[in-house]
């Protein structure tokens, strides 16, 4: 059984094809141009399957997901340009009459996170992803669903409370100034040290300032959606840093409510290489096809 | 058609007689004393209504509500005296062989809040409920289902950004001092200003730090769950201190996720005199019975 996967970014599309068991068959990579440039090569590809049975989309955002919407399927109001209201849904669908799924990057991320967490013998009813990189996104499954009434979770964009040696920092997003996304995105190196975070010594204090903040991001998702599991990915994450966040989120929650052992609980993604998106797409296209 | 529910607070249980049409036909309030004897009022109250067909109970917490939990129906570690490992849920499940519902006291508000909602032709599929009074509590009901895989929310003990002019208050949360109960909970007035709430003046600055704390928690929903309301309740809360979260949400989302027109997102309850958890729990024990 052959299944489709998009996961579109805002420099590149990396489109694979997977079988039921979630597979990597084959897997290549589109610049991110024009939407009717880079649309048209990802259906050219898939156009050399014409066995493929579904697809699964996970794309940057913002998008509607509401399927009641006029405009289900769009890219919305994006700040990449060229590509605001683009109906990215509808355009594959018109190519390829089968069943597609359609979520954020994040919740595609999330999903592969929660799908193979059985594969590692883990019993997860509900899991958070975070990704911290160029920004912050998050994505929640819950129950086997993904989380939102009217749209999809946008929890890079949420207020912290201020570490006591980071109060001179005005943070960095446009929209909100110092949210999770200002504090802790990658340029916030450039922006704090005027260095890039890969030239930052990892005994800088700049790294416990940072935990600080991506912990009481655990903490809120932790007392709000209680999920099994919180992961994190993005190219600002390590190991050694979310040993960090560990001992931060332990303190600030002060054992107020259980939670599983801390480097199960807290967790960098089970698959590896930025892939939880790719099988994810797979399993939601399973799944869509399944419906 | 009978049904009962139990709304366990602090320092009082209020029992009640309804019908299928969630209509209330009798009420008592029993003092909260020791379990035991508190809990054979209750069983004694509801003896009385031999045709009473299943029973709701939300209670002060926290709560086991996992079912594959040993001690699930128990109110667990409570910092009220007495309380503590007490089973609830099988006391009254043994005393009664009909269907009963089990969950926290402010999601049984929350479902009494998504169920009325369809009577005000709203359309509403999630919906978040705050209580904010002796302490700070919150329930939220997604699609019809209650939220967490390890527990029940307790968003009462989120952290957040620190008003300017309030950074020299500790905060009173024995556990987290300046998160959201520790910053706006009803004896919070006393703490910063040594009067209570209730002779504070409206136009006091005092409401204008309170309101930034709690449109950071209404934010914080928003940008984790996307729900369609959220509703606060409690003795803090008033439609004139709404109104300055409105204005302070507004301001600290800057547009960036759309919501409904404010007045009728952020809200106080449409059941009045404190009813939401006892429809809430005449319809959790109707959706019990016919489960």
């Amino acid at each position: 059984m052959q299944l489709g996967s998009i996961e579109a970014g805002g420099t590149k599309f990396v489109c694979a094809i997977g079988n039921e068991d979630y597979r990597t068959l084959d897997k290549v990579r589109i610049p991110t141009t024009t939407p009717e440039e880079t649309l048209q090569r990802v259906i050219d590809y898939f156009k050399q399957y014409p066995d493929l049975k579904a697809i699964g989309i996970s794309s940057f955002g913002p998008l509607e997901l509401r399927h009641n919407a006029d405009n289900f399927g769009y890219i919305t109001n994006t700040p990449k340009p060229g590509w605001q209201n683009t109906d990215f849904y509808g355009t594959i669908k018109q190519a390829f009459d089968i069943p597609i799924a359609w979520t954020t990057d994040v919740n595609g991320s999330a999903y592969g996170e929660y799908v193979v967490s059985t594969l590692f013998n883990e019993k997860v009813d509900s899991l958070v992803y975070y990704t911290i990189g160029t920004g912050v996104g998050a994505g929640i499954v819950n129950n086997g669903e993904f989380m939102g009434s009217l749209g999809h979770p946008e929890m890079g964009h949420v207020y912290l409370k201020r570490h006591p040696e980071d109060l001179d920092f005005a943070g960095i997003c446009p929209y909100h100034n110092d949210c999770l996304e200002g504090l802790v995105a990658g340029p916030t190196f450039e922006a704090r040290l005027g260095i890039s975070g890969q030239d930052v010594p990892h005994d800088h204090k700049v790294w416990d300032i940072m935990a600080y903040y991506v912990a009481q991001a655990a903490i809120q998702t932790t007392l709000t959606i209680r999920p099994d599991k919180i992961v994190f990915g993005g190219g600002v994450v390590s190991e050694w840093f979310l040993d960090k966040v560990r001992t931060q989120f332990a303190e600030l929650l002060n054992d107020y409510v259980a939670v599983p052992p801390l480097e199960q609980y807290i967790t960098m993604p089970n698959v590896k290489e930025n892939g939880s998106a790719t099988l994810g797409d797979f399993a939601m296209a399973l799944k869509e096809y399944n419906r």
